[in-house]
């Protein structure tokens, strides 16, 4: 694939320099995975108050016996209370939690040191310890750009939104009776894009810009389906018909806004997609791509309402012309209706997905930024059209009035048409420019030439304009140059780049524009959604001296987040037992394909590139195999025995069969199946031996780890939980793969559907109206949750057993209708063989004043693949609270 | 009623001090009341902001017009968009907002000149000039006790309580069927609070301790029925039977601990009560008040999680002995039964009230702390019985290590029995100790005899002590001294003071004490609550240059909290038009009573103090009446016309009557009937003619306003709103007091009860079916929100007709059957001759999927004021998650 050298130039340089604690991948780290991404992931702050507090010490200090630490955050932290705990082990007849965890994980695992670990601080201490950290980052003002700009978070979204922990703590919408909420304001950001980039669908969302753009030339890669070259702009030929794609900036790294209509028709010619990477902003006032014929446009959605961050998460946004719909990467939300025949929202064509499609998968994302997205969207949602039309003129009249200045000044501007940013050849030595940015606190892009850059933004004031201009040493000032200009400089607004189009048209761009109604509206949707509703919110990440740093500032301003990352890092190679931690991926699917590349990597540098066999187990994540496809290497699946375990006899004569060419092994651990595979040693050196390398997905980590009491305390207790609900439910449910589990188990349904045609789709649903949904039993939850949870699918036994005996109609029964949503139960018809309160309160514990209510039916997914909608539906699915019809008496 | 001097000095001290910037009330200020306070109760800077940021200034730069400010909050502040004004401007057959204006406000009282304000900002600008305000508030280590000590205050409570407007936004709970969250946080607070004092009743909160203590003489002073005397503890005499009260601290605030038996034993022989004030941390370990006699026991709730905030809003707690019950003041949530004979909460002995029983009222107090004192039932909650222990047991024994480090120093210690506090004779000189005090940031208190006084509290660290001890030339550390002690000192512990009997063993303080819980807990009482969620939050009450200021701190750490001050006082003097403001009160109802006692003081320094006569018409509040009789006025009651003014001739005649005792006349302006009085000018100088003085209690001032834009223009837009809703709903219902309205209008459903039986409550309760409660239109509300209202009353109106004409049943109807709880409709058994969409949906507006909910049936009050109970009923009303009984098919 070709590409423009310099815009491909700078999305390379962002992923890499995004993340400046970037860590070079050790070569001994044989395995390393997706404990430091999650760990990354805008959980930073959390996990390393997990880490930083744990249980109680036990002192040999008198002081430390009267005068105890009074309140403790690991404690707080775990569901079940001592007297719980005792309750439990009774029910598996167990002495101790220690007995537990003998019979559980394999001594042959087990760590026999002990961690070297900071002493635990209490929540307010950590609180107290951050704001000293935080402390050290200067927050100067910086006009650096690529990629990153400062942004006005609205207060009343940061504080309902992203501080909120009724939106922050959610999971894959994959139960969308019960995530309406998320879903709708998913689409709205589906549809913001689509309207503002002028393409056809867009997608909920990506990792980062990064990212977007790889997985641009990877779709066009797989749609043309000829092989990706490089190249530079100059080179470009498309007259081969060899030529699968073309990525440009628009407007590009330096500011420039450049027409590229003639390029997207070459490349069309020449059987090629074009890629258009661009910025939200601009094309509120600039033609938008999908305006001359761009195949993929794709960008930051970051300057919507995300603070910086120091470059942390933003969601970035992708988007396609129609016909690549089903090309799509990630997560899109769709249209569909449910069981009552309303248009409601879920994850359109999930088939796609490489969970379902395992190793024929060709992407391996599987996750949106979702809280970011949403942030974003409803940044468009409070602005309207004309709220970001007016910032984005305002922030180009501001680089219009710099502009001016420079000239005056006697700089050289390397563009005469820009949007916000600008590149200076200055007239005077870049030093001495610089020398006076540092005295007024304020960070400009350095080029390696000398030659300066400055990306204006929406916060920018007539002050900022004032020492920008006092900093390239223009004598005038914003309010002096502003009169001379008067209306005569128009700059994008005067000139063909001027967008004519509308977007945001929709009703729900153009009706919460009051602080009131938004909160409303938020309000609204979030109480749509069953939510965890229990974390503790990570309040750092709004404070200042974090949110406001940007990720390309000197390293000597950042101070208080390499502290963070120091301190991260140490306490993760003490837990892993590795050398190095990179922080680099931006998730665990980015883990796990970042791992590979270094793996091969690693063996090219050895002379043995031959190597591209990589084995991975049945019971491995199903991203593992789209990871291993896209860094290149062949898969090889490996077969589980009956208890879960590897099954040790396929894998001998695998790596026997295949041992010269064998690249890596990866492995979950614990497996999906829930279990620790005691055969880890033998299995690693198995592989090592045979010149391979072992890659470790460490999904629950937690469970290897045995060091300090805190997270040993954790580890016992969401041990405990799992092995508590699976002993409970034994009885009723097979269980795959006895004995004491990991940290979850499987229950097997599938004979449910022989004997009632019940199967998993069903039981999940009716747990719905339940209200339980938990699964996965993590050290939080308390024994109430926990029997609340087996209480329910107890229930639901019960139902199969009827409708298996012919008392329960087999059709029209509660797990076939489930979930049973408010306006169904409410409803003057009721025709089915249950009662309302069977249906909506199935056992004591769900009761009206609290249950939680699914807001529609089942969902059609089927519908919903054949009738592609991913933006928003008109208005008439709103409510609308202008009828004047009533309801009949 | 006598009294220990010192406590009651103290006491009385508290009041006085406790708002540093407490300014004198000037002679000249004829007019002043609730604007200062309402504006001072924590809503300090959403008012401030407020004041500062309004509409767009037309400009003359240029530049202000290409680089206009990017956001403006005021704008998003007012609901109506442009459209909508024209909308209902057409309604109401007006040309623009300005005739409008002329036709409501009368001229005579209209501001001509433009207020001298600040620039606005835009709201991000005014967080970061509140930021630089609080970087001036300097938080050293505060020990100086007198009634405000430092809490670790639970983040999981602040996030999401205190910061949560679904918490903050509450108004009175009137509708106790929308409202059972609040209402059981509350009854959790009342029984938190008699358990620790040990007494049998408490309230939900009174504003502070002072208005506590206050409160209890009063109730000593009609309970008892003599008068009043204050006397010195020795002088103390109640063999003359003519003894109200005594009220004694304990433990004091020198921190001594007392034995008050003989003298609790005494005052009730001398046929007089025993109040005492106390501390709720200190008798977790010590030997409650209701256990040896106490009548009331009061005192403040702040350090139960509440943060310093400068001396701002804390709960005070009051409770009394069963016999007390009915004359406690303030407000009381009690269970009773609703419609569905469930258990439920609900405010108790409303009739008791002033607004109710308005010149017979003995006590102004119509507020409760609800906010503060459900942070302090939180607080409870979360560490249950066991947590409150260890937190007092932990800062008895921090008290005991540093007097022991004290005395080996050669300082005196003034009592050997304490809790927390220690009152220290120093062996060098204490200007020594304190300059030793400033290097380590440490406040001290400092009495004038030159002794010194350290109050610890929970968040007391070793490090801290160690400080301490430093600063008092002790040469040891806490670690030795604790060595040294070993077990041997108990202090308290080891007294006969020691609490032996147990508290707080209800469930609900015995299971939420873990993360997860207790946000699944506030979470579930949050959503039972119709809630505003609407309004900004006041954010910068949590940063920590604003919470963690002691009250007494010295002036020169309190930089910001003064340049705050005296901001709003420069706005609010330019707004109302007087020389001073008095931040003092901490109530509306205070106001008056600091009004009126402001007054009297005035007239009697005339000598005129036989000039006691308060005229109040009778549009005024409800509190006015009970503030005029507590300042020791006799009440005159003035006529209003059939237009809601001041009738001017019974006015004349009064004041003709009693002009030589005339002492002041109340006017509430606009008047509760939503009128402004053109004769306002006439009314005042008619009393100034007769040597009265005039207390306007400015409810609505925003009205009177009509200066800087920003506020002119919500000023108008709630104008316009009022008078929209009342041309909407003219034709339907009788409106008192026709013509235009100022900001709110009544309606008179009087009629009704004789053509159909229904009553006021029957439509408010009624109106929690159609999910609109809202009656005052604010300018923050928008048209569709103000639609859906009046949409909802005309409804209702229909309803009633259906009742008048017979075609719905004149006794089961959904009037009389409102509000419909979810378990009713539900519910398979329904027999009502109106169907279940009828009930629960009556417009289209109201939907499934977006309905609240009350959660319970129609209140019984007089089942609840007939058997009252205050405190947490048994666990059998909660929710039980542990129950088998599945619900029948």
């Amino acid at each position: 694939m070709q590409s423009c050298a310099k815009s491909w130039g700078i999305l390379f340089a962002k992923s890499v320099n995004s993340h400046a604690p970037c860590r070079h991948i050790s070569g001994k780290s044989r395995i390393f995975g997706k404990l430091q991404t999650r760990i990354q992931n805008r959980n930073a702050f959390v996990t390393v108050r997990g880490l930083r507090t744990s249980a109680v010490y036990a002192s040999s200090r008198q002081i430390d016996r009267i005068l105890p630490r009074h309140d403790d955050f690991a404690e707080r932290h775990i569901g079940p209370g001592e007297r719980e705990k005792r309750e439990m082990l009774d029910v598996l007849g167990l002495e101790s939690i220690a007995q537990l965890i003998e019979d559980t994980v394999p001594e042959s695992i087990r760590i026999q040191r002990s961690m070297k670990m900071d002493d635990p601080l209490c929540e307010n201490e950590v609180l107290e310890h951050l704001q000293k950290i935080a402390s050290k980052n200067k927050v100067w003002r910086s006009y650096i750009g690529m990629g990153y700009y400062n942004c006005s978070v609205p207060p009343v979204i940061q504080r309902n939104l992203l501080e909120n922990s009724g939106w922050v703590t959610q999971y894959t919408p994959y139960q969308p009776e019960v995530a309406q909420g998320r879903l709708e304001s998913l689409l709205n950001y589906q549809t913001m894009i689509c309207d503002i980039t002028g393409m056809a669908v867009a997608n909920a969302s990506l990792l980062d810009e990064a990212t977007a753009a790889a997985e641009a030339m990877q779709l066009c890669h797989s749609y043309i389906g000829v092989k990706t070259v490089l190249k530079l702009p100059h080179e470009m030929d498309f007259s081969g018909k060899d030529v699968s794609g073309v990525l440009f900036q628009y407007p590009d790294t330096d500011g420039r806004v450049e027409d590229f209509t003639a390029l997207v028709d070459r490349a069309h010619k020449g059987g090629a997609l074009a890629c258009c990477a661009t910025d939200l902003l601009a094309l509120c006032v600039l033609r938008p791509p999908g305006e001359f014929g761009v195949d993929i446009a794709l960008g930051s959605s970051q300057r919507f309402g995300v603070p910086l961050c120091y470059g942390g998460p933003h969601a970035a946004f992708f988007s396609v012309k129609e016909n690549l719909v089903r090309m799509m990467p990630g997560r899109m939300v769709g249209v569909t209706r449910d069981a009552a025949g309303k248009e409601v929202y879920r994850l359109a064509l999930q088939t796609r997905e490489q969970h379902i499609r395992r190793d024929k998968a060709t992407s391996n994302i599987c996750t949106a930024q979702a809280l970011l997205a949403n942030m974003a969207a409803m940044f468009g949602v409070y602005h309207g059209p004309q709220g970001l039309k007016h910032i984005a003129e305002r922030t180009h009249n501001a680089a219009l009035i710099l502009a001016e200045g420079l000239k005056r000044a006697g700089h050289r501007l390397h563009s005469e048409m820009f949007f916000d940013t600008l590149k200076v050849g200055c007239s005077v030595a870049a030093k001495d420019i610089l020398e006076r940015a540092v005295q007024r606190e304020i960070n400009l892009r350095v080029y390696s030439d000398g030659v300066l850059g400055v990306s204006l933004d929406e916060t920018v004031t007539e002050r900022d304009l004032d020492d920008l201009l006092w900093v390239f040493g223009c004598e005038s000032s914003a309010e002096l140059i502003a009169e001379k200009m008067g209306e005569r400089v128009k700059g994008i607004m005067g000139s063909p780049f001027k967008r004519t189009s509308k977007y945001l048209i929709h009703t729900v761009f153009n009706s919460y524009h009051s602080e009131t109604n938004i909160v409303r509206y938020m309000k609204r949707l979030e109480n749509k959604d069953i939510s965890l509703v229990h974390s503790m919110i990570p309040l750092p990440i709004t404070w200042k001296e974090f949110a406001n740093l940007h990720p390309f500032c000197p390293l000597d301003q950042a101070e208080g987040y390499q502290q963070l990352f120091r301190q991260l890092e140490k306490d993760l190679c003490e837990v892993t037992g590795y050398d190095k931690i990179s922080f680099q991926p931006n998730s665990g699917a980015q883990g796990e394909y970042a791992g590979l590349a270094a793996i091969k990597a690693y063996l090219n540098s050895k002379g043995e590139a031959h190597r591209t066999v990589c084995l991975i187990p049945k019971s491995a994540h199903g991203t593992n195999p789209a990871s291993a496809q896209m860094a290149g290497m062949k898969v090889q699946v490996v077969e589980v025995d009956k208890d879960g375990n590897i099954d040790m006899a396929n894998l001998k004569a695998l790596v026997d069969k295949h041992k010269t060419n064998l690249a890596a092994m990866m492995i979950t651990y614990p497996s999906t199946f829930g279990v620790f595979e005691e055969s880890i040693d033998d299995v690693c050196n198995l592989i090592h031996q045979n010149g391979g390398q072992v890659y470790l997905d460490g999904a629950n980590m937690n469970a290897q780890m045995m060091g300090a009491k805190g997270l040993v305390h954790a580890t016992e207790v969401a041990i405990l939980n799992a092995n508590y609900m699976a002993k409970r439910l034994e009885s009723h449910y097979k269980i795959l793969f006895k004995g004491f589990c990991a940290h979850e188990f499987i229950l097997d349904v599938r004979p449910f559907k022989k004997s009632a045609n019940i199967e998993a789709v069903d039981v999940a649903k009716r747990l719905q109206d339940y209200g339980t949904l938990m699964i996965e039993p993590t050290e939080s939850e308390d024994k109430a949750e926990m029997d609340r949870f087996c209480d329910s699918l107890m229930g639901i036994r019960q139902e199969i057993a009827d409708i298996e005996e012919g008392r329960m109609d087999a059709r029209i029964n509660p797990l076939k209708m489930a979930p049973h949503s408010l306006a169904s139960i409410t409803s003057s018809t009721w025709d089915r063989p249950y009662s309302r309160e069977y249906a909506a309160f199935p056992l004591p514990f769900v009761r009206p004043e609290t249950k939680f209510w699914p807001s529609i039916s089942r969902i059609d997914d089927i519908y919903g693949d054949q009738h592609l909608v991913c933006t928003c539906p008109p208005m008439d699915v709103y409510e609308s609270p202008y009828e004047e019809k009533r309801a009949s008496s």
